[in-house]
């Protein structure tokens, strides 16, 4: 195969360790000059290949690319835009490999959750269709971990970890509390359908009595009174009640308890204002005094404590992305795959993208205990390992050194613009 | 003076470096076993001493001890109670007086912000009119940074610290998504009255346009129409806008925002929610996509995040207190006094406590820009110090090894029970 430039995008909501898998990409791809030429990364995403907006990393220096790995949010922009079917709006397939072809681009990486893989799916398809054959990988992404076959998901650990610390040690706050003071505590975590990042949440607890109490999971329905119940037998146990809370949390009719009545591009549900809803609910009934905090963006870009497994899988699967394109697979992305618990150990394997878009993998009922209120052993296990190890960012006057890429523009080449 | 006990207690909101001024005034007191007896801690704060329940921090190992100064929270309990004017309450003073007379302690350690200061006060007049003279010292502790005298108050760097990285990094986020989808990132933190920390977020921009784009302090009337104005242009230049609110922000009359009979989607009234406020108004007047978060309990517990210098000032606070008791003072707090910034020299000085209680440091005009929405450098200059260096606690299988003290309590020597 003739040398081809290769063009990556970052795509949907951003993680602590987004831009370590651009790392690893970009650096892979810099020791196979032979093969790859450019890495353009796609400026705020897919949407950057269709109006033509690439920029050129090969301006951005080896320390600044290296510096990407402990840099959080998506260097290159991200954007929540989905590709629409082909027979819905071919247009934006042929401009996309009109833009390649333009480019010399013979590799398209997306790192992104499951809509992501399933346009790296389309994409893979249309090429060979439309006589200009390039190869697709895509690299998965989510802190929602909710990508199936892969073991987890890049972003997951990390935020899971941030969960897992802040829930621990909030909970030594309103314990000190509780006699005079604040009784509960809720935190609201991100979660819309998948109650991963709170279970995170109770990795906090290490012994009876310990934080969280309770865990709210938008897979168990919400039952008012045996949620109530449950604080005040806790307040009455332990003289205080730390709550983690998703906010896709419904009740027995399929409602969100917070619906903000907005929608995003993919016509998602924004969410907003749980942890006050339950509070809210908390006051009303029981009257105890409150304290809640919405982690929000907080909880995906906390890279200060980003989780040291997380971040090497980033990386490996940057790497691991360009590798698999070289040996000339198409329309895969590479996997977490895991070998032991103890000793964690781990290992790159291959999926079919095929397999990957549009499934969304729930927390299985037996990592939730019977009573739908915390996580069980095997939930423990799982988790565990993907908080393991701590990957510090460096320091400069007291905050973390995180790099802004200089982003240069290719000149484009087509004449035509393309409205989104 | 005759070998005595030492009462030690833990007072107010409670912080991520309290325990290591508990740590530097036990590990003191521990060097000096010629002159002071036993540690005992309240239980619960001041409520320990008047219901005599002591905790006798001898049963507690060096190792165990050692561990305090990187674990956030009140590792002996605290409360929100203070002591009545010594006319309105004679009982409470004289009480106080018998259990320490009952169990042998002539140091009366106090540590707080304002009011607590304003406890040990009182304490230091009371005993030597009730025949039983004691020494008493104030340690200052307070996240607001409110107290007068000293050049700062241990918990609040930390908290500056968090306060400032989290802006930082939820920044990247939001520049990252905010081509196709969040505009606006609001972050609510702490301060009711003094805008201290919601300054510390202005730590996070490094050069022009850099988040956050517009602070909102108590110290500032909120004004509405100068408010959206510059949200826009925010939004215009940069792409995005993020704010960093007070959730003590108030209108020119003087309400709080918060509290201005808002209601949610639910009609339920809001509560304390400055930020979904904020969001809502930005999201009804100029239409732009929005996330928020809410720190809370978070900001203020982050030990995993603690400032060096704060930690280490938390610890030599608590020192000096033990080493100024020794040498006879009473009625005194340990200052932080700042000798030079670069390089950032401090040393401890001495305060009488009838000089700092109930005195509340504002911000100074002159650390907040004109327009009344941003800090100025020499906010910065006074500011950078206090969050300077990483101190991370050891982890064990990836969070942070907190430590709960075994908290065994001293045998009750008084028949009466103290109705609180």
């Amino acid at each position: 195969m003739a040398k081809k430039n290769a063009f990556y995008a970052q795509s949907g909501g951003v993680t602590a360790v987004i831009n370590a898998s651009a790392c690893g990409l970009i650096e892979t791809a810099r020791k196979h000059k032979d093969k790859i030429g450019k890495v353009y990364a796609g400026q705020n995403g897919i949407i950057g290949a269709l109006t033509e907006e690439l920029i050129d990393t090969s301006k951005d220096s080896a320390s600044n690319i290296a510096k990407l790995k402990h840099t959080p949010g998506g260097a290159f922009g991200s954007c929540r835009f989905k590709l629409k079917g082909l027979d819905e709006n071919k247009a934006q397939y042929e401009r996309l490999i009109n833009v390649f072809k333009a480019h010399n681009i013979g590799y398209f990486f997306y790192n992104g959750g499951g809509d992501s893989q399933d346009t790296a799916h389309k994409v893979s398809q249309i090429g060979e269709a439309m006589g200009y054959p390039i190869t697709c990988v895509g690299i998965p992404k989510t802190v929602d971990n909710d990508l199936p076959i892969t073991d987890n998901c890049p972003g997951f650990g990390s935020v899971a970890k941030y969960v897992a610390i802040s829930t621990q040690e909030a909970a030594l706050d309103v314990r000190s509390m509780a006699k005079t003071s604040t009784k509960i505590f809720i935190l609201e975590v991100m979660g819309r359908h998948a109650g991963w990042i709170a279970a995170a949440g109770g990795l906090a607890a290490q012994q009876e009595g310990d934080a969280p109490h309770i865990i709210l999971f938008p897979e168990i329905a919400f039952d008012q009174k045996r949620f109530l119940a449950k604080v005040k037998q806790s307040v009455k146990r332990y003289g205080h009640c730390v709550i983690v809370a998703s906010e896709g949390i419904k009740n027995k009719d399929g409602e969100f308890l917070a619906d903000a009545g907005t929608t995003d591009a993919f016509g998602h549900k924004q969410l907003g204002g749980l942890a006050p809803t339950v509070a809210n609910l908390i006051q009303n009934e029981l009257g105890y005094k409150h304290h809640w905090a919405v982690a929000d963006y907080l909880q995906r870009s906390a890279r200060h404590i980003a989780s040291k497994s997380d971040v090497e899988q980033a990386y490996a699967l940057g790497k691991a992305a360009v590798e698999l394109a070289l040996k000339g697979q198409n329309a895969v992305m590479p996997t977490i795959v895991r070998k032991s618990n103890k000793p964690y150990r781990w290992t790159i394997g291959v999926a079919p993208l095929a397999d990957v878009a549009n499934v969304e993998k729930m927390m299985p009922r037996n990592y939730i205990t019977r009573d739908g209120f915390g996580i069980t052993d095997k939930c423990r296990e799982y988790m565990l390992p993907l908080i393991k190890g701590e990957d510090y960012p460096p320091y400069k006057n007291g905050l973390p050194d995180y790099v802004t890429l200089k982003n240069v523009l290719v000149a484009k080449k087509l004449n035509k613009k393309f409205k989104i």
